[in-house]
């Protein structure tokens, strides 16, 4: 019988909690999976009193260098979010070749390259399934059942708070702040590790609705989907706090659905990394992709069109894809190779937001001016950019108070390179019928399917 | 550097000519996964004479055993089909050590379990991932992302053909033969291994409508879910061959999306096991997934709800996952361990379908008489079967000629188990008023998903 392999928690919130009852829980099939038994040996937490009766007390210290040096712990499981301690923690566990479990986010996002680089030079795993999109495998099937495709694009939509409000919106009805409220109720950002207390929180919801933890999260994915390296700060972001019901509803009409995407393509030698709110075709899988769930729609040359979804959030989710990382490594540890892919080497430049190609939803409020309608379509059409929609109408949802409810005028373009459409929209805002341009949004149009015969 | 390992085909239609193309066109990619270079050294083909001018000669044969018993082939990979002689040459080659990557449903469904236990006797790699799904990556996440978590229950949409004929009746008013036409021009039995004569393509449509592919996918991935024996005679099978137009309809309007279902449940130690047409919510992921893509929707205890989703169907798709699959046991074989998971032990019973409990859409064509609504109530009352919904009314689509549309009555009952709903409808039927039972189809209502906090 094989001797068990030594696990060390860094940081004990919720996830880590959830780890720990997973392990005991389902301590049997862990085991025949993982190829033997695996062992609780250390975990470093900030307040050892709070576990006092759960835990035998000699597994428990208050420093997370206790841990990484504990020459028994040879998968050292990464939660205590943040940038540091946590990035020194997890280079000083790969340089004495120990496996390393991480979920955080934000030190993949900002140091992966660099912690691949070292775990390939030790010969140590290290995994971050956790880290992305929660419960829902992508990185695993990213690097290895598409193995022996390339990746062209990746639509995903991986901040389920963030879809959660707007499913809110779109199907019930809500405005922003009612359906931020609900999405909150619903627990997702419970399983934000970490944040126990209201600032921490705060931060995390700001991270959320501003795009920024997608962002992060888009960064990790399309590092492993392109093989390249990725800074965070080259993801164009934008947030959904500035989404109206009035324009999802327009949307609607239109034939499309609202949702909170991140987009990463290759293309000529460049890769578009964005992370905006963007209307998708009511008839794309992912327009059906609602509430907390998450979901990452991949193309390849080979492999086709493919999907995965699930709900990312949560606790238990969460700590359900740290154990199935914890035994992956225990089976890397076990074998011979230990499976360590190269950091990427190549960096592929990133097109700026400006030279992107999309077909844009724009909103503008006219004055009341009955020639306004054909001196905007005649705006569009001196910059040469046309359109496949345009609807005036009184505005849906105004409040029932208003005597007369403003005009809005929505048009739907072909597609557009970005800096275009801006220059355009600057000459329409001097038009004297337009008060002011309300809103534009980014129209995500994937190309047909090929059918694979 | 590593020395190549070696791969043989069984097998070279269609399929077998994908994975050719795409060891060639990704050679570079596939080695840096595979952690080396892989030589094709061996490819059996009834035809020699069609690749004399893309393959070196010498690497053709027209015998399966010389693939087989090449001690320079490592990797076997079949692409026969059927029964036999594929199973001899898959466990000849796994009693060998050889590891093998097929894409067989037939034989996996029916010898799984013993082909299994030789390949874990003799620490031999076996891969199906490409007989399931296609290019879905299913069994792997099964395996190893959720190993953490046990899987409760699996609802998949499994045969893209099916799945198509029901979009295409759905969507756009075809009539079933026409749905199956235009399913055909997707292209979609072009990617069936062998699938070369009419005769055999006649037999392959006729597997797809009528259930039986789905039942042998259901079958695999059943047993490696549940980790049990599972005999593909115990799968209950149900074609989507009779459903009419007006069905489709009536669901609609109760807010169902019908769809050709394959279920796997554990519960109360015994499993549920059936491949049928059914109504869904339409607010379930699963019924956006249209035309040609195929879906796993798979609910486990710590995992919470996790879909894949993808075109499962076609030559490319297919012949990559293969290829995923022979870079898999490549890493494998380097490795000193070889991975190579116990054949499941147990054999969990399989609930029979009188004892299954669902709720179910049930329409009947009354005589002209205007106490038939309340009569068939009763009869319902009488077996203790509740009503959700009853609605009586002229037939959806009836032919324009038809001088009186002849009326239908709808009812969604409760949740009944399946023989009681049996007994109370050979009553019904029985009545004055009812001229005769034209349709029951099962509605599968996923329990609402638990918030995972």
């Amino acid at each position: 019988v094989a001797r068990p392999i030594g696990i060390g928690l860094l940081g004990c919130g919720a996830v880590g909690r959830g780890v720990m009852s997973i392990l005991r829980a389902n301590a049997e099939r862990i085991a025949a999976r993982a190829g033997g038994r695996l062992a609780l040996r250390r975990i470093a937490t900030q307040d050892v009193s709070k576990f006092r009766d759960d835990v035998e007390p000699p597994l428990l210290t208050g420093d997370p260098w206790a841990v990484v040096h504990d020459p028994d712990v040879e998968i050292v499981v990464e939660l205590l979010g943040g940038l540091e301690p946590a990035r020194t923690l997890i280079a000083e566990a790969l340089r004495q070749g120990k496996a390393v479990v991480t979920a955080n986010k934000a030190v993949l996002a900002r140091h992966g390259t660099e912690l691949q680089a070292t775990a390939a030079r030790h010969g140590a795993p290290l995994l971050f399934e956790a880290a992305v999109a929660g419960a829902i495998p992508i990185i695993k099937p990213l690097q290895e059942c598409l193995a022996a495709s390339r990746i062209q694009s990746i639509l995903g939509i991986i901040d389920g708070m963030n879809n959660a409000i707007l499913t809110g919106m779109a199907r019930d009805g809500l405005d922003f702040s009612a359906a931020l409220q609900r999405a909150r109720q619903l627990g997702c950002l419970a399983g934000d590790t970490g944040a126990d207390d209201v600032e921490r929180r705060t931060a995390a919801l700001r991270a959320h609705v501003e795009g920024y933890d997608a962002a992060f999260t888009l960064a990790i994915l399309a590092s492993a989907a392109f093989e390249t390296r990725v800074r965070v700060e080259d993801v164009f972001c934008e947030g959904i706090t500035h989404i109206s019901l009035a324009d999802i509803q327009y949307g609607r009409e239109l034939g499309y659905v609202l949702k909170p995407l991140a987009i990463a393509k290759e293309g000529e030698g460049r890769l578009e990394l964005r992370v905006h709110p963007a209307f998708i075709p009511r008839e794309h899988p992912l327009a059906a992709v609602n509430d907390l769930f998450s979901a990452v729609f991949v193309r390849s040359d080979a492999g086709g069109e493919l999907m995965l979804c699930g709900r990312g959030t949560g606790v238990l989710p969460a700590a359900s894809a740290v154990v199935a990382d914890i035994i992956e490594a225990a089976k890397r540890l076990r074998s011979g190779l230990r499976g360590v892919p190269p950091a990427p080497e190549r960096t592929l430049p990133v097109k700026p937001i400006d030279e992107v190609v999309s077909r844009f939803y724009v909103a503008l409020e006219p004055a009341d001016d009955p020639g306004v309608l054909a001196a905007v379509a005649g705006a569009f059409g001196r910059w040469g950019i046309g359109i496949r929609a345009a609807m005036q109408r009184e505005r849906f949802a105004a409040p029932a108070e208003s005597f007369a409810s403003p005009i809005d005028l929505v048009f739907l373009t072909h597609a557009v390179q970005e800096a275009r459409l801006r220059r355009a929209l600057a000459e329409i805002d001097q038009l004297d019928g337009v008060r002011r341009i309300r809103h534009v949004i980014r129209v995500e149009e994937p190309e047909p399917s090929q059918p694979t015969a």
